[in-house]
């Protein structure tokens, strides 16, 4: 698998689909091409991406000039490039990485060393087998003795021309994964390797030749975060990588429970199992989502493509800093919603195609593996939720400190600065015929967010009381209170979005009325997670708020079934890409997967370790005596 | 890995682990080899239960005297045994089977033919490569061109001298799986294959030489359920396995999450990630649910020992009718209760296990992967929970029709005949600490099953008086109806065990403390998921009660974390069985992954194509202009 994926690799710079003119004419065209390369394998997209995206992106932001050249040789696919930031024994707490580089003024050279196992790289896609050079993140020692704090270096780890480690450099493959195997993640120690001054990529700070340390910032956690600034765009194409997962996965699990039949009224009449309530609300609300997350990762997309023009034109506006914060705080909250939201999705189609969905020809197998992934890298979702409450957080007490008004240049935040009057709405919808537009749950939403914020920070504020520092104060705050409101938070602002969409003049007419069901559907299926706060805090009382909200998806669920598979043809690739008999477009799921089956290897063959069976029986209970 | 698992196999005979006296005197016995072959390998386990057990089991149970030598033969592995009753066009809707054994009294044979490739008996294990007879289940006809429903029929397929297959059979292997691959499931299509009348399983039915069909059963229904009992062990066993699976990877996860440190009160001291209380919350649910499961799984598969002693004596009491009943209503909801709550768990432990959970050696993708396939073999889970909620809907039926009160044998239902009065209480505990008591969920959960069972009806009741048939009626009650209620009753049911054992006089005292928080906890964690239930049929009501219950939890996780490891200890094989080097027992880590990884295949060799990428380099946008 990695030599496959190794040669498609190699594949895509002969095609070279999009040049660096192109992304910068139309940057969504990036996110078309890895959706693409996606769709067809993720690891063959992961491996390209590490290479040009990680660490030649890292090295352009990241670097100077002087470190053109590195960028040139990837593109010409001369040397291989990876990102080496984690190691054994510090994935999340990335601060904690104990790789040191230490300048050594005689030879104008940086010492790159790994002071034990535990703090070897670890996790580096392409470092397995491919990867010629590295960008590392270590500790920078300048000759007094100082630590200035984590920084990058390209550091050459094999020789391009054999493929070879260099000396110093113990450098390997980390063996098979759950998916993503044609991806070659590895790892590597490092003993006195010596590399040139110049190789510090020195956008936050240098290094001079007879070994001063000089930057351009002076808050040293300002440094930090821009250091890792290459990092953030990773999240926002993760939000991407996982919606694409979810339409591949609904594809085959709608085309499939269209075409399925299983019991019926009579003996004789069996009907298709979409047919069924039940299969409806298994699948319907996800198909939903596909639609929700598809808008809102697109959009966002185009935010951070805003962002990144922003830094490229270095800019230094309140807006442009006020930007990146609400970027990153959605970025950190939208990456766990759609990488959760298509890992459940996954599994829920894996079921709702029954034995069928276990065969791993249909490909949901494949897609529940490479998938998983995004609920980790770039950040564990549940450390990268703290992100967003803390924003949230933040800007709450600004307004309580009457520094001024809670908004932001994307507008997620800006209902939060009525929280005090939001709280006081009750939920006032009469019938499940009101409760069936979008508008109802996503003023429950705003409630909800609001509700969960100052219930945060009261817990916050306890916590604290009670004697605790902020880092145990925090910690104790999460579970039911910040976890919670990063979610909420996050939903509601896809859901706004969506919600905007369905009543924009230019969505064209004849899609809104869809489009309006899918809206209601996903707001209200969302929020069903929630409804135990709604009533807690008393935005629902008596049965009828629950009630409605679950007599409105069923009856949206149902209003949508028969559109089910127009929906995911939309958005489903070629039955090529897809590659799962039982999710083919013309809906001939037996005989596509007797056919598959029956090209299976060896199918009908019997196995060549006949003999065993045949010949060498074993005596029954011969080993016994010897238990 | 077929190869392999078939070797395992073999060596499971030599060994003779269990003789069938054994097993009569200690029927747990076979549970806990189960277990044990599970632990190391399903696949194994698979393979050699379903020759045994299922092939030779049923055979057994469904036959007579004349089909003796079936069994001996396969008890000597000198034939290997496979179960076919699922087709590729039907798998839940088992009545919708097409293969037909059309009975010719010319040569006192049965001709067995599938009508069309759509009848191919599909998934069957064992079949695929070592099966050389089956247990075939097809619609059987007489001479007189009446149809007597399903039946069962031991089909030779291959010849175990050869393995090839018999003329008349295609015989095959299906491919590759998301799990269970040293397990070969196949699939067949039969063509006028005959065998002789003697190999119709005759327990419920026979055909006599001339051609006249007879039976002991009167009603075609009741023969239809006795000739499926053999699958009722079914659902028992994979409560268990489920268990055990759950078992394995909180082992994993729990000794991760003690070893792991990221992350601290200041930047030089970093704390165990199960310090979190994030962490806690993730996690140690799941380890009162290891308890709690393993508890009801082993009490319950002796009450199945019970009634399957009562088949054996023929015991025709009125009891051992209501037995079966209550036996197929609690593992129609126990198999889903279980299966589910293992694949959640495996999910959490991998996730909570950040990348390191993500390498296969670490064995949670395994466990993923084996286990997923409890949802769907045996029944759907949800199809499956139909079954409950219609046995407790009839119990209600009959009291309400003045037929008596609700009793069942093991008397999961008794407390029902209360149910007007349940649904009077409300919740009273008045602070978090009397939440810490299994007691309160308990009695929450005597409500919440009054209430749903309640909605249920009305639901049906009121689908019914719009017009709708019984199909469509129960068809659009399961969703927040039927389907909950069904869950609601075997988790009170789990609960009830675990709470009654905690206060069991021959429970070590030493333990009760420990057992009494862990089954609180389990009470709490699973109530959760019912709250807003709870509020919108009153027995909630205000924010205390949902604040309670939250921080009862919270407490109680952080009262077991620091007996977190010695509860996996517990349950936990030795390490060669475990076999996950971040889940050692002796909590080194990083010493037990950087050794396994050091000792993969190739790991710090150059590829063998390491000259794709040294000396054949592709020429950039070479391919573009054919685009």
């Amino acid at each position: 698998m990695r030599d496959l994926t190794f040669r498609r690799c190699k594949q895509l710079f002969k095609y070279n689909f999009l040049t660096q003119n192109e992304v910068m004419q139309t940057p969504l065209k990036m996110t078309v091409l890895n959706d693409c390369l996606g769709m067809y394998d993720w690891s063959l997209a992961s491996k390209y991406s590490l290479n040009v995206g990680m660490f030649g992106g890292t090295v352009s932001n990241s670097g100077s000039e002087r470190h053109r050249k590195f960028v040139q040789d990837i593109n010409n696919m001369m040397t291989f490039g990876c990102f080496a930031l984690t190691e054994l024994s510090h994935g999340s707490n990335t601060r904690g990485v104990r790789t040191t580089a230490r300048y050594d003024p005689s030879t104008q050279e940086f010492v790159i060393n790994s002071p034990d196992f535990e703090a070897a790289k670890f996790w580096v896609g392409n470092l397995g087998k491919t990867a010629t050079h590295a960008v590392v993140f270590a500790q920078l020692y300048t000759p007094d003795g100082l630590c200035h704090g984590l920084h990058s270096f390209v550091v050459q780890v094999r020789d391009p021309k054999t493929l070879l480690a260099l000396p110093g450099v113990m450098v390997g493959d980390m063996g098979k994964k759950l998916g993503l195997n044609g991806l070659d993640n590895g790892f590597a120690v490092f003993y006195n390797v010596r590399i040139p001054r110049e190789n510090l990529l020195n956008k936050t700070g240098d290094v001079t030749p007879d070994g001063r340390y000089v930057t351009p910032f002076k808050d040293p956690n300002k440094r930090f975060g821009a250091s890792l600034g290459a990092l953030s765009g990773g999240r926002v194409s993760i939000t991407r990588m996982a919606t694409v997962n979810l339409k591949l996965a609904m594809t085959v699990a709608v085309r499939f429970s269209a075409t399925r039949r299983q019991f019926g009224p009579t003996e004789d009449e069996e009907i298709p199992v979409l047919e069924y309530q039940l299969q409806q609300w298994r699948l319907i609300p996800y198909l939903a989502a596909v639609y929700a997350l598809d808008i809102f990762a697109k959009s966002f997309f185009l935010n951070f493509v805003e962002f990144q023009m922003g830094l490229l034109m270095k800019d230094d506006s309140a807006r442009q800093a006020e930007l990146g914060r609400e970027i990153h705080a959605m970025s950190c909250s939208s990456k766990p919603l759609a990488s959760w939201t298509a890992q459940r999705a996954i599994q829920e189609c894996r079921e709702a195609c029954g034995g069928h969905g276990y065969l791993a020809m249909n490909r949901l197998g494949h897609l529940r593996d490479d998938s998983d992934p995004n609920c980790t890298y770039e950040g564990d979702n549940s450390v990268l939720l703290q992100q967003t409450s803390n924003y949230l957080l933040s800007l709450l007490q600004y307004q309580q400190q009457g520094k001024g008004r809670i908004l932001s240049p994307l507008e997620t935040v800006n209902f939060l600065d009525d929280w005090s009057q939001i709280l006081e709405h009750k939920f006032t919808a009469a019938s499940v015929e009101e409760c069936m537009d979008s508008a109802v749950p996503l003023a429950a939403y705003k409630w909800l967010v609001c509700f969960l914020l100052g219930e945060s920070q009261q817990k916050l504020a306890k916590q604290k009381a009670l004697g605790l520092g902020d880092f145990e104060a925090r910690n104790n705050s999460q579970v039911y209170y910040c976890r919670t409101l990063a979610i909420a938070y996050i939903e509601h602002s896809v859901l706004q979005r969506f919600h905007d969409l369905t009543w924009n003049e230019q969505t064209p007419a004849g899609l809104r009325s869809v489009l309006r069901k899918l809206c209601a559907l996903y707001g209200l299926w969302s929020l069903t997670n929630h409804i135990a706060i709604l009533y807690q805090g008393g935005y629902f009382s008596g049965k009828e708020p629950a009630d409605f909200i679950q007599n409105a998806i069923l009856t949206l669920c149902s209003q949508l079934k028969d559109d089910a598979v127009a929906l995911v043809d939309v958005v489903a690739p070629p039955d090529f890409i897809l590659n799962s008999p039982i999710g083919k477009a013309d809906g001939e799921l037996y005989k596509n997967l007797w056919t598959a089956v029956m090209q299976g290897k060896n199918v009908l063959e019997r196995p060549s370790w006949w003999a065993e069976f045949c010949s060498d029986k074993p005596q029954v209970g011969s080993l016994r005596a010897k238990l």
